[in-house]
């Protein structure tokens, strides 16, 4: 991806191996800053904390956390605490665990001397393999939305797309996964228009797809979270496409809570709903999202105040509930397979079928 | 209402007739200041600008607008601009223009001498008429409440309701449209939880809503407009209760934007959905609510930029979204027909058919 100008990737390793540089998103849209992480604790509170956020990113942030706790001290013991606390960071994305599970066998199966440097490169293969997968995501979905719009609008006005919370570059190492086919839409002259859900409580939408779209030039615009039903029912979208933070056997996709929503909107007006999917953010061993999947409560205050730039050009935080009104505030919700029009995984688009998934996953 | 422990209604007329005491809404809920407005073009710009909101409150201090312009100039052409006027500030509301009509009708029959003070009565009158249809729509609404306890949770814990946007207290001259049930719930002692969308982009839950049934001692919990669907899937809600800005005659109900979804989900999970509706709100003129109600799109920086309370206690606007992002803010949405379970009249619960709602106004 291009910021101002220049590649970039979300995640930067320190040539002398003893830092992992990232974005702390919390800043964006108004402030690009990096910081380096130096031990598995300081991984630990940047996902916890959300200075780093988005499935495949926080799964290859977490391997860097196993890293550099390798070189710190590579017990057996220090590396199993470590990778206790990685999976306790976020409870919900199974790519975390997933990730960080990776680098514990892997070193369990090295020799101490070695795991430095085994776990380094391991962390860095897991990154290259994020940017593999969503470019291929990307491949696949350019495929969709060119039927799309071949069927709808050839030749024609823009191809209207809805994406909700943040499945983009910054949710990845690079591409994003369900920006990466509007990306390469862009890329390859495909006119593309997007919807981007501000996606409330922390406005990931708002503050971090509508900058990297802003950043790569794809024409968007911002909505309230309540305004895609509407835009469905005029017949001002043509496809709504998400990512996932977890999807079970069945088909059904854990994602930022409103997805739901948007998910029943699009089924009430006949819009196709793809979901991008990365397969490691398929858990097998799951079936009824509703009932399986633990969804994350995070902190009322993410609701009841928020931070933006105030006229002097400061960060500044509000209130915006007043004082003695609770707030609840669950991260994600399930969309149900029946839902779900298709899977844009790096290996083709599935149905949201368990057949299909399984046998997906049995031919790869 | 009780308002710091003191009876209070959201309009407060002169002694004099010369100005309307109203509060400014959009300083709600961390400051409550009241505002005269002396004219009707002062009338104009208090509703356009949002600090009354509400079509049952719009509608009453459009018909004060009349009176003060009575006052001024009451010749015919200097009415018939006035009502022109005031029926520019806001394009959906069927009952502003319904109260601006009612006033100049009555104006136009009465001799110019006694025009003013015939308008100021005819508002006072008018504001009467929605407390008492209001308070009616709490009986009818408190007896539909008390059913669904009796089936779900019979001496057992609170009733779960949840609205939308604010069809509240504030949004009439007293009691609410769809908070009027939960008041008389509370007041009956019948236990009640509402979970308060936080509806953005204008926020009128968190910030009015939460306020007043803060105020009332009502139990609630803010929730991002994104949370309603997952709070439904996990039987965490027992009814939706949501006022209306107008209603078709086939009940096609259009509301605050965000309601559709919400509507939608309800359905999904066999929730009840009840529309709070004065028959006032009821346009039998129009058919089909999506093509044939016009839906304001209001600023952009509504969505862009946010008021709140900053730590050290003042008001700050702050900008959201990245420079150069674009934002669409269409204000409200349409719910079919379909979904709606029945309103809550003055006059009784009636189904979401022409055949019902035609009787319903033909006996009354």
């Amino acid at each position: 991806m291009q910021v101002n100008g220049q590649p970039m990737r979300t995640l930067r390793p320190a040539p002398e191996g003893d830092a992992l540089w990232v974005i702390d998103q919390r800043l964006l849209p108004h402030q690009l800053q990096e910081r380096a992480l130096r031990s598995a604790r300081e991984v630990f509170v940047a996902i916890r904390e959300m200075w780093v956020r988005g499935a495949p990113l926080i799964g290859a942030v977490a391997a860097y956390g196993m890293a550099l706790q390798a070189r710190r001290d590579a017990s057996d013991d220090a590396l199993r605490n470590t990778a206790q606390l990685l999976c306790q960071a976020r409870p919900t994305a199974v790519k975390l665990a997933w990730a960080v599970q990776r680098l514990l066998a892997l070193l369990h199966a090295t020799p101490a001397a070695q795991r430095a440097s085994v776990a380094w490169a391991a962390a860095a293969e897991l990154a290259e393999e994020d940017v593999a997968v969503n470019a291929a995501i990307g491949r696949h979905g350019l495929a969709v939305l060119q039927a799309l719009h071949a069927k709808r609008n050839p030749g024609g006005p823009p191809l209207q797309v809805l994406t909700h919370c943040n499945a983009g570059w910054l949710a990845t190492v690079d591409w994003g996964t369900a920006t990466a086919p509007l990306y390469q839409a862009h890329q390859a002259g495909l006119p593309v228009h997007v919807w981007v859900d501000e996606t409330r409580p922390r406005n990931q939408g708002a503050s971090l797809t509508a900058w990297e779209l802003g950043q790569a030039g794809v024409p968007h615009t911002v909505v309230a979270d309540n305004a895609g039903g509407h835009l469905m029912q005029h017949g001002r979208v043509d496809m709504v496409i998400v990512g996932c933070d977890r999807v079970t056997a069945r088909g059904d996709a854990c994602n930022k809570i409103g997805t739901y929503l948007k998910a029943l909107a699009a089924r009430d007006n006949g819009v196709p709903f793809y979901v991008a999917m990365p397969t490691s953010t398929l858990d097998l061993s799951l079936q009824d999202g509703l009932r399986e999947v633990p969804i994350e409560e995070r902190s009322a205050r993410e609701l009841t105040h928020i931070s933006g730039r105030s006229a002097s050009g400061e960060r500044v935080e509000v209130q915006l509930t007043p004082d003695g009104s609770a707030a609840a505030n669950p991260a994600f919700d399930v969309t149900p397979a029946r839902l779900v029009t298709g899977f844009i995984t790096e290996h083709g688009v599935v149905a949201a079928d368990e057949a299909a998934l399984r046998a997906l996953m049995a031919a790869h």
